[in-house]
Formats: C-alpha cells, structure tokens, sequence
C-alpha cells in the first residue's frame, strides 16, 4: 500500500515513480494498492498533469483507491476521475483494513 | 496509531479530520492513539487553534499520546497540554511499541 | 525502520535525532535501519551536513541504506556516499520487504 495525501504535482510524480520502481524490483505481479485522500486527490481526476502515469500503473495492475470522503468534500464524481480509479468509503480506513490483513504501508 | 510531528495548524486540522472520519467509518468503539512528537506537539498544547477538536476526539475515546523528549525540548510540562492528553518517554519508541503489539500504523 | 526521502537538512536532523532517541528508548541492541531514497539521499552523502549525526548512529549499530535507483538517477556512486553507508537495490522495495519480516516502520 503506497500512502498519497499531498497536493503538489512533483510530489505525485515521485509517488508514481516509487511505484514503477517497486513494481520493477519486485515484479508485475505485485499486490500494491496507492490509496489517496485530501489532497492528493487531485493525483488521480481526470485532468491531472501525471494522469499517463496514472494510466501506466493501472495497466501494470496496481490498484488505485481514492477516498470518498474527500470526493465529497471536494465535489469530485467518479467520473471526474481517472478511467479505472476505484472508491472506497474512507482512504484513511482503507490503509487501517489492509494493514489487518498484513499489507506492507509505505508512506512517501 | 496515527503520526503527527509537523507544525502547520493546517496540518492539524486535516489529521483531526482524518481521525473523526476514521472513527465515523469503523466505528467509536475502535482503538485510535494520535501520537505527537517534535513540531507536532504543538497541536496539543492548552492554546492550540485546534484545541476543540482535540478535546471532542478524546471525548470519543481517542488516545493522545505526547512525547516526553519533545516536551522537555521545548520545555513543556504536562500542565500546558490539553486536559487528557497523557504523556509518553519517546513518541517514536511508542510507535515502534505499538506496531510490535499489532496496531496499524497510519502518517498522513 | 525509518523512512528518509526528503530533501532539507533541518529535516535530516531531526529524523537522525529521532532516530538516537529511539535508540536511548530502546537500547543500543535495537536493530533499526534508516532507509534514504529520492531527495533524502542528500542526507548521507559524504558532503551532508549532519554527516557526523550519521556517523554518530552508524557507530551505534543503526544500518543505513541508500537507494541504487536514486544513486543512478542522481549519478552518484558509493564511493560519494558516508563510509559505511550500504546500497540496496530500491529503498522503497526495502521497506516492504522489512516490513513483511515483521519490522515496524517509521516515516517521520
């Protein structure tokens, strides 16, 4: 799980970039899920300056969940978002269940 | 366990948000310690702007945890924290402590 | 573990200083490991300015690990980094791979 909260579109690059790397080093098959909320929201809408690295990853199998409260708070629908973004109730939560389940949490 | 060591009351603000909702979402029941050290002491100490919302999530039964290292640092005695907010050696040693048991680990 | 990847040296020093404070918590037999990869790689090349903070906690038994990725793309070789400074292959695979043996992890 990679763990994405910040606004700034470098940070969102970087974030990508540490994502494409891990997938590199530990293969396409890996399980990673980037989970974003407030706002690193705006990493993952339609218009979003990284959105081809976005796409990239998706189609790599990484799964990218954004937080419903922080669409509802900032007024974003599905489809504001990226094709293939998921929703999950709570980002927050999310990275709490799947830390349950033994997911490794990486914040960057 | 959720990490807080910045100093922007903004951040603040956004970390006691992400709490509530993850309260909201697994319930009140659920075990929350906020864990504040260096920069971040100050969103516990009796004047901070969001003093409030600390209070209301510690009505809820969150656990805030300062870190003793800091509070020396800065010198800070128990007395200028918020009423309820408990103490702690090393707010880093608390996390690693609490991980060890099983917690999740949360940093937004 | 304790994850490292930003740029500014105040910020470097207050993450080596958490780092001796978890070891005066924990003791000096604590196995802890300081992972540096993107921006943070600044904080232990051979020039950093809090290099004799690393070298303090080196001394103490802390492992620090650079990330080749980030040594590549900022075309910097081992020999330019602190003495004593290991290399692994990426730091953010690192921290997953910790993580699933079980260790915490700390991204101050």
């Amino acid at each position: 799980m990679v763990h994405l909260d910040e606004a700034s579109p470098e940070k969102h690059a970087s974030v990508l970039l540490n994502i494409s790397n891990l997938l590199n080093e530990l293969g396409d098959g890996t399980q990673v899920e980037l989970v974003v909320h407030g706002p690193g929201l705006s990493a993952v809408i339609a218009e979003a300056p990284h959105a081809a690295k976005v796409d990239e990853l998706l189609s790599r199998g990484v799964t990218v969940a954004a937080c419903a409260y922080t669409m509802r708070g900032m007024n974003i629908s599905v489809d504001g978002l990226i094709d293939g973004v998921q929703v999950v109730p709570s980002g927050v939560a999310e990275l709490v269940r799947r830390q349950r389940l033994g997911w490794a949490y990486i914040r960057p």
